[in-house]
């Protein structure tokens, strides 16, 4: 059994809150901050947490704590990340890690210096068909990963703070192009390092600042492209869907909007459906249990398993510390309008991979490009001959 | 926290093991019985369980135990219940409650004579697709409910006892259509009676004597008709979908087959897919967390919650009880070949319902029949004269 | 090139005539006859035919007519073809083909009389998806067919008479029941005899004295059930799906809500979007071409290539005259609330098959149940022993 | 009624035909030609099609013709079109036009002195689904469209000319991405001038030259970015969807993959499934009619309709021209790694068109940045002040 101090008590928080709390689990939040302490106020007694405050050291210093709960807007991350390092508290905090890679860096230096158990809650590689399908990857069902996609669209976040690109970092890229691009990561392979980045971004619609649209390739060593798709000019609810492919098989996964769930109603019932649902009348598609389906209730259970086991949980600062440089990369590249390098001051993964194609011996005298059935139920090859490189086609 | 004697180590005891300790939970299976002993002791300490036995009344007599948990073959359930009922233990009791009515009527007398908190595991209404379209359906999404279906399919049980109909009570029709059952009463509403059976039951592929294959439409005062389909000769996995139809709305859940989640792979991997998958190359649909799926996790949450704050839970011996009834109903009208009623001592919900058809006014002379947009935009109305019955149509 | 009069100008006359004039088809229709002789003139106008009368005589009389098409409200079926008949004309007639069995077998024995070419208009096992899933079944992709499930369900139909069940017949059987059964028929085998019948029909909803919802379930001599499924009650658009079980496979079809179309809109546009749709706002689902899905251009492919080869089509009035007596089977079985048999005066297709488990043996002492491989890898058997029955489990 | 030499007789010559002369279609193939003479004789039999040649010349000079229907690999696409102009043939060219924008120009030039009729053959655009979206479209659906994606992947082409990039001009972008780029130029308003390119192209997989895998990102005058996806790697089928998102709406089209239709078969029957399907055991998605579900037979109907009335077809040669000049820029970008201009000799469409937000008055003070219904039932706005730009959310 754990107890937290919750920072935050916005959406994330109660989602976190939810997640925590739901499903008869044993850990505890028996401190919430928020400001102004009003809220505070109304979270802790809606939640039936004991103790709230509007002061930061005060709930991160709370001598009863194990673990600080990072669920505050972007800005204020290392802040509080720093303080609770000074304290010696363990940490886990929400997604972008940092601004920049830059305060990515800091914050996770003085997490490691201060020995401190910290967990990046990157929920959307925790929903139960992410890990199955990470799983299947690497067990090979997809053979050579040679592609990813993660798409994350909708009409736009909740808070104010998000839309102003000084408190958040950006726009739709940081707010949910971190997600797609740790996903596209544990897709390829976290040790596998990401190589170089195209980015384009622009403001579409909102009177906005920041980027309210933007896509992204992201090249690995190993020859791997992860696409990223963000959006918040998106309408008809949440769009969030992966896609894996690979040498010998495929992944597809919507988390959202066509889960084998679907209901036609003729009027409004008045009534909540799922989360960025645009609409309660005509066809719709709700969520069954939102907390688990994004991941939340697997997130928390190992990064609390992990602490107690003394092990790494599957996501570190070391990871949003990446997806950070992947971030600054992006934003690079949509100002150059060419691919940028993914500036790693550390790597920790795998060096030297090399990528390339399969040559796959037919017979000593040519390459296998292809074997295929055709309609007339005949097998057909395409093959390379290895002197001339000339092609050929017959049927075996 | 609660304490559990589990008795029973299958499938279903497993699938209850992997709740009740997963994600953190706070409940403790402290005792588990099985025969032979054997298989109790290797359940005992794969899942860290501290006592195991073969006795089926000394894990029920543990003076430490809160509740005991019967995961045992259906003709077992009673023994089991009447001992924990003496006891004075509460008890859950899997699906479904008893071989027949009369036995669940006996074992509904003990419990609540003893005093006991018993609930009834029928896991698939505890899906979170279920639980979330049962409070749709309760908030009129569907306006009133005429139709539900519900299928259950699959290429048949894991376990020798099931295929024998002393054991089990039955076949597909008790492995499967007690679920069936239960969410068209989940959706139809639980307080509305059900009235008579009509049910085709066959032998069509496996050499046994029970059914391997039903089908039943059961009638409800209000008029709704819930239809439930089971089979043991499905192929392509496990069939488990559920519809809805009324007045205002539809519904359709895809729980295994078509969830958001699709992998093609070239060959087999050797690896486990999903329960009752039959191939692991080619397409293929796993499911992500297939406990949380097949509604584990929000059942025990229900039950243990509802314990403690003394409330009943969504599912007790009495849902049980009417299950078996109309079981007991359907064979009998696979045996006569015509509607059955159904044959419950005691009702404990609704009475005098009516069925009708709706007369809508559309003006002093007609009720309306229908409403409806056509291709070239115009609106056309249906009406029934009221003096005289004639059937007209205009557009407006 | 062959030329038509068209008889009946509603919306299955303008379905047919879409299909037949699309696509740079050689067929001409020639003729159109409507009542009153205002919409006969009209649809001329609309489609550029040439002649156009209110007099079916005149229409059926013409003597550049090769072909007749009947496209008339149910109880004007026979004294057309029978005109038709006469005149010596060959005669496509649209579904149902009669009343009821007695009046359908007048018109076959008319049209065999007349030695004329006759050809029933059930469109829907003509849709392409149809037409190969036959194929499929046909070539062993199932096995052996248990079970079919066919159901259309919508808000009801178009046009006033349907509603009347003096001029239709029925109610929503007599509307969509004949799609489902012939639909079933063709996937179970055209010449396996349907044997009896099992019929729930009930006015749910509106103020109509035919039923407006009903599931029939129809038992094969190869031991196969047809299951039929319609409503005039449903809502969410056009309910338009089969699906087939069998022994070695599963087949699902979706004509109309799910095809791999779909689209969201904030606010309605005020167009059209397929037929049956119930709003032009949020989620919709659109057929992209209707007249090619519902199956009218195979259909009248078939129709007019058979002719011409002089073969006969996939539909006769022999087949048409089958469904009218599983029809009439339905509505006693819906009076009288068991299993009545369907009578045939004539059958023209296997006799005396039998139905029947198999019995695969798994070694000298045992008979083989099922095969599975579990979660941790192995493969466990279910057998029969021969002498005794006895079912037993075990790994292999 | 029309006369056709085809010249051609590969795969998309059989598609050609088969939906040329199918569904009693009143246009005739009298001619074809294919090397060596014998395919041409093959094929004429088969086809019953009165004469054959191996001589290009004889084909497109029969004084019969009307029409002369380019089928052959790219490199040959330009001799058989300008022999055509000279023989002041009408033309209908298969994709893509030629090897180059170069190449292509030269063909539009020839084809318009020569006042011929030209079809583009982009069968794509033409598919029942593809057409009705894009209607919608039109109609303001999406509202401004923003993006789209077009994906075409599947394991390789069937032809060994297509592997071989001086006879085909490149690799999976020439083979496919002018099937999304033309796709994405249809949805977003083909008078409107694609601006600039950014593409990524890879031989990841295959022993060959060209690219094997391409993604390719092209920004539109409107501000609209259309993504292309195009793979000779992917395993599971054919991928085949589009997507469109705007300003008020989304469509998702899938043609092939998931389209209604699906199998289950526990063993292979040796048939034919569909286009590009790897195989014909385990969970199947065949495709109905797939010369219709690929466009085909919309496709000729507009050309020859078009021809017959005088008035431009969908397609043109000029049409192929922006595509070539779209695909050069690709093949620029890939080399360069930066964006590159779509360099356009001649622009037909608008001119100076301008992207930008869209600032919603909220009041006086606001602009509204977004408006949402929450989980508790309020309604939030997201506002931008006009006079500082500070962004504040309130509940209304």
């Amino acid at each position: 059994m754990k107890k937290f101090s919750l920072l935050g008590t916005g959406l994330i928080g109660t989602f976190y809150t939810m997640s925590l709390l739901g499903q008869r689990r044993k850990d505890i939040i028996h401190h919430v901050c928020s400001v102004p302490e009003e809220s505070a106020r109304d979270f802790a007694l809606k939640w039936n947490i004991p103790k709230y405050t509007d002061d930061l050291r005060t709930a991160i210093d709370d001598p009863d704590t194990d673990i600080v709960i990072v669920a505050l807007p972007n800005y204020l991350h290392k802040e509080a990340i720093l303080m609770a390092c000074k304290a010696g508290k363990h940490v886990l905090c929400t997604k972008p890690l940092a601004l920049n890679a830059a305060e990515a860096r800091e914050i996770l230096d003085a997490a490691e210096q201060a020995g401190i158990f910290h967990g990046y809650l990157e929920d959307l590689v925790y929903t139960p068909k992410t890990l199955k399908a990470i799983g299947m990857v690497r067990q090979g069902t997809c053979g050579r990963v040679l592609w990813t996609r993660s798409r994350e669209a909708h009409s736009g976040p909740h808070s104010a703070w998000f839309w102003d690109k000084k408190q958040s970092g950006g726009g739709a890229l940081v707010d949910m192009g971190c997600h797609c691009i740790e996903i596209g990561r544990s897709f390829i392979g976290k040790d596998i390092r990401p190589v170089e980045v195209m980015c384009w971004a622009d403001t579409q619609v909102k009177p906005i600042e920041a980027e309210d649209h933007a896509i992204a390739l992201i090249r690995y060593e190993s020859g791997a492209v992860s696409q990223v798709e963000v959006s918040w000019n998106f309408r008809g609810g949440m769009d969030l869907r992966d896609e894996v492919s690979g040498t010998e098989g495929t992944i597809r996964l919507d988390h959202w909007l066509r889960t084998g769930f679907e209901v036609y109603t003729s009027g409004s019932t008045g009534n909540y459906v799922s989360e960025k649902t645009e609409t309660d009348a005509g066809w719709l598609f709700p969520v069954g249990d939102e907390v688990h389906a994004l991941g939340y209730s697997d997130m928390f259970t190992d990064m609390l398993d992990s602490l107690e086991q003394e092990r790494e949980p599957r996501e570190t600062f070391y990871d949003g510390y990446v997806v950070n440089a992947i971030m600054d990369a992006c934003y690079r590249s949509a100002s150059t309008r060419k691919w940028e390098p993914v500036e790693l001051a550390e790597w920790r993964g795998q060096e030297g991979l090399s990528s390339g194609v399969d040559m796959i011996d037919y017979d000593e005298k040519y390459f296998l490009i292809k074997k295929e059935k055709m309609p007339d139920g005949k097998t057909k090859v395409m093959l390379k001959e290895k002197s001339t490189g000339t092609i050929i086609q017959k049927y075996i």
